[in-house]
């Protein structure tokens, strides 16, 4: 029999994580303080993170150790599987060999508690008895619940409203892990109740909700900030999937000719991407691509320049690729790509070609997820169709040129919780988004101005 | 580092299921024609179901070989992972080593499409063009859905209107894997106009939903119908849960004490049990339990009787452990075991003393998958939190008598489309029924009488 699935035994979960700014050409740019334009200092950063974290986001360390305490819970569904799409590869008729590694068999359904678990472990180790994070579908917010409760840490999520309304089955998920989940904005800061003195019945936005957890995490001493995305110790933690991606695709006999991931904050991108980043810098042929959407195309449309992680411009600037703080995406399934800016690591690799990025249309993406739900039965969350599409357009020019292609995707997460996404598809209610040329321009007018 | 996870290569997916009819103490008792009384013929049954199927129906060869084409769909996810329950131990306290068989990997995210593959694949075999099905809450429909897809079948699935109504997101996915997805009562069957022309506004039941279905297969050549529980060759195909479990278990260097698994239709249970039934033929000492709703008690206050399968009394008469097929159970949130019969070869099994059964509250059960998720983090489905209740309780005891256990369940699904009844149970709007012993008592008088 043709073997679909390549499997690592636990005592293979990888014992270190891999660090891109050992291989990065440059040195990262510095990150600064929203309200000075300084340099951020350790001692600014220390309210919201633990030590071992903050040491983690500046390290220029190639391999950093994961804690046993740490595996011991990844053990609980990792190794992730690297599939051979076989049945995929048919329906393509493609002489390509599509391989893809699914994050889908986390408890939380996704990618995300390969760093929420880490993050609540050093915030255990640090005395941190509660964290305060924020949520938009509910991805990262479920992952954090989940992280928490394994190492008995309290935990808010602050949801956006319209979410907790709409997507009841993730907020559920929290609470049956322990989490308490607020929708935002909520009267519980000054940030929230700001917002419901203009707007009573205001339905939140992410920004929003990251400005009330960070206020909740500044207020209290007992209480750190923790964030599923961007960052460098996000990124970093992600890296076990490629890592132990290489190690199944050498039990398949391959290696990859491209490597093809989602890109919204940067996290499961940098998750399969960064490993091979490392042999690209040692001399091996290897594309390394980031699939976008099209109505929010940070890395392919955006300028690479120093601005706001957030909107309400409270998060530090940083050196990314962005459309601006003042962008605001139109509202596709895909919720968890709808960020103006992008992981500065990952900006950074895009600068220096390292990473090539593309963007797709939202109907082709669901297209792509509808042929693998029906060849490889696994239903993709929309987030994780971004990668399928990416791959299928490889397959299919391998086909065209009568070449062979060893492609790898990450498939980030399962869709069970976002059916609604498919019926939305399938009742022909979605749309493409034209390229918003003119919004992107007057958003990029109100970078801030860096002098460095 | 303590392994948490056993492991199988697709390689080790058995070759065979095991037919516990060849284990029986003594033959099963005949199937009757619901209209004649009259032992049922291969011809009845052809109309119904490919000839493979039947053949497997009433075989009493001990060892059935799986086709290689059902083996490569099963690749997809199997073998499922075996747990060591680590973490829920020591919530526990208990010395008993408790592992855990857990079936939510499937595509589907039950045990379901076990069966569905094999029976699609026999049709296919057999030329039939298209499946009618019929499903309650979705988990049936959905794994029907994804193996006609496999295999290119047609398939529509007579969902009833309630759960169409009220779980959209199992509705999404039938139709996501290519099925035809129809509130029943429809206007598409004679069984559905008569019910629609009393009362236009019926909500639809089971029995409705199977009327409807079996009426679509008979009335059409190109079509056949496909059950998912309660029958031999259901009951069969499910056995390679517990012969994969057989050799995970060995590598962790244990044997079980007891088998636990929850019981509705029975086909998870006689999934995970019926290869021990084989061990304990051949000498071993082991118990195998079967987990019920006290308020759907069949097995243990039922009667071992000959009864119709279904209310309308249009399937076939067997002897089984029944509550009386004018049982209506009350709704409790673990959909899947709301069934007023059994499995008849479970129900042999219980009738001469090798398998048990008990009855546990639901609220006992979504406190247990509760500790369950915080602590092994896999959400269950409300049918799977039977077996985990059970298994705590054996636990308890263990740590009670102060005595070494080894303690096996079937974790049958994940519950990320139940999330409501997690909802339901955190509001405290769940309630304990009393076992109706009137209802029983009145429905017990009307048993068929059977003259054989």
């Amino acid at each position: 029999m043709q073997q679909t699935k390549f499997l690592l035994g636990e005592d293979r979960i990888p014992t270190h994580w891999y660090n891109v700014v050992a291989d990065l050409p440059a040195p990262p740019a510095p990150v600064l303080h929203p309200g000075t334009g300084a340099p951020v200092t350790p001692a600014d950063m220390l309210p919201l993170f633990p030590p071992a974290v903050l040491e983690q986001e500046m390290s220029g360390e190639r391999w950093i150790p994961i804690p046993e305490e740490v595996r011991r819970i990844y053990a609980l569904w990792r190794p992730s599987p690297l599939f051979r799409a076989r049945r995929l590869e048919a329906a393509l008729g493609t002489p390509a060999r599509i391989y893809y590694k699914y994050e889908g068999v986390s408890p939380a359904g996704s990618h995300k508690p390969n760093t929420a678990v880490p993050q609540a472990y050093y915030n255990k180790l640090a005395g941190t008895k509660r964290i305060a994070t924020e949520t938009g579908a509910g991805q990262w917010g479920s992952s954090m619940a989940l992280a928490c409760q394994m190492f008995g840490l309290e935990c808010t999520v602050y949801m956006v409203k319209v979410s907790f309304q709409q997507k009841p089955y993730r907020k559920s998920m929290m609470q049956l892990w322990g989490a308490e989940v607020v929708p935002s904005p909520s009267p519980r800061t000054a940030a929230g109740r700001a917002i419901l003195a203009q707007d009573p019945e205001s339905q939140g936005s992410l920004g929003i909700a990251i400005s009330e957890a960070v206020e909740d995490a500044v207020s209290r001493e007992d209480t750190r900030y923790a964030l599923g995305s961007v960052l460098n110790h996000v990124c970093l933690h992600q890296t076990i999937i490629g890592l132990e991606a290489k190690e199944q695709l050498a039990l398949a006999g391959d290696y990859p000719d491209v490597i093809i991931a989602a890109h919204g904050g940067g996290s499961n991108f940098a998750g399969v991407g960064f490993p091979f980043v490392a042999d690209k810098a040692a001399g091996k042929q290897v594309r390394i691509v980031a699939v976008e959407p099209t109505s929010c195309p940070t890395l392919t449309k955006g300028v690479y320049a120093f601005d706001y992680g957030d909107t309400a411009r409270m998060a530090p600037i940083t050196k990314m690729y962005t459309l601006g703080h003042d962008f605001m995406p139109p509202g596709i399934h895909a919720g968890g790509l709808r960020y103006h800016g992008a992981s500065p690591l990952v900006s950074q690799l895009v600068h220096h070609g390292i990473v090539e990025a593309r963007a797709v249309g939202q109907l082709a993406c669901f297209e792509a997820a509808t042929l693998f739900a029906r060849t490889e039965a696994i239903i993709p969350a929309p987030e994780s169709s971004h990668a399928i599409r990416g791959a299928v357009d490889e397959a299919l020019q391998a086909k065209e040129e009568g070449k062979e292609r060893v492609i790898l995707f990450n498939l980030s997460g399962h869709g069970h919780v976002d059916m609604a996404a498919y019926d939305a598809y399938f009742a022909g209610q979605l749309e493409d988004f034209e390229y918003p040329a003119e919004k992107v321009e007057a958003s990029l007018a109100n970078l801030p101005k860096v002098k460095l």
